[in-house]
């Protein structure tokens, strides 16, 4: 299937999902923001293939996602950093996996859980937070057209999303 | 690529992607959420073959995200509606539509933007909301091992979430 046609698209949902959507992208991700940094770990703890783990890093590199360095301790071998951008997927990791939690592992038999870090409580809910510093339960946000919307665009969102039922 | 090895596999974020991880099924669920739900619409939107929507629209199906049921208007057609589980998907989208707005599309090449629904206000970020109420931005949370977890995942979070650093 041929993804490039989308990166085009106005939609940034499908612009996003163009540059993290395929599945061993966000592993990836996720291995190095659970602290892995070297190409054997993250490739041990994957179980996949060098091919694949080469191809992906190269493009989450050139996306500006991963920052490839010199090991400070080992100036032959290359290390993976999160860039700022990449450190701002943590919502999307986050959301999935509470997702997941709730709708696939289910409560009792959690691996993973998600907690306040000052005390340990645990997290039941993602929310979204307003410029004025609001917070927000997801559904009472909605989807507005922005400045470069098409009239499709907009049209669907209107209908998506209407005025009148605020 | 075999995807099956990681359903089985205790982390949660691979067992969602195992369910959402491929880069159509997210537009198929986001072309729902926002208003669609007969096969032809779907496919018109989005441009793929109806070979792999079939396919894509089957799985959900399967997964629970999507509830096939007769068109009430028409008793010969199909809607496609989200269930709980897919309706719970929206912090998914909505904290991958965030990040590529932010990182991608550019602050003023915007097309579409999450507002505030009451009163229009910008969202500015995605937080969490512990048990006891509390908001919590996304750096105040941490990764703990759950009920289930093997003593591999209890080493990893521990490494990466080291409970020294609170």
């Amino acid at each position: 299937m041929s993804k490039s046609r989308f990166s085009e698209h106005e939609c940034p949902v499908a612009r996003g999902l163009d540059q993290i959507g395929d599945w061993w992208t966000l592993l990836v991700v996720r291995e190095v923001m659970y602290g892995l940094s070297h190409f054997e770990d993250i490739r041990a703890s994957l179980g996949i293939s060098r091919a694949v783990l080469s191809d992906r890093l190269k493009r989450l590199v050139e996306n500006d996602i991963l920052a490839k360095r010199q090991d400070d301790e080992d100036g032959r071998a290359a290390v993976y950093q999160l860039t700022a951008k990449g450190a701002d997927l943590w919502p999307v990791v986050l959301s999935l996996l509470n997702w997941s939690n709730r709708h696939i592992v289910g409560d009792d038999r959690q691996v993973v859980q998600i907690e306040n870090a000052q005390n340990g409580v645990a997290v039941s809910e993602l929310c979204a937070r307003d410029e004025s510093g609001q917070a927000l339960r997801m559904h009472e946000t909605v989807l507005r057209p922005g400045p470069k919307a098409s009239a499709h665009m907009r049209g669907r969102l209107h209908r998506a999303f209407p005025p009148d039922s605020e």
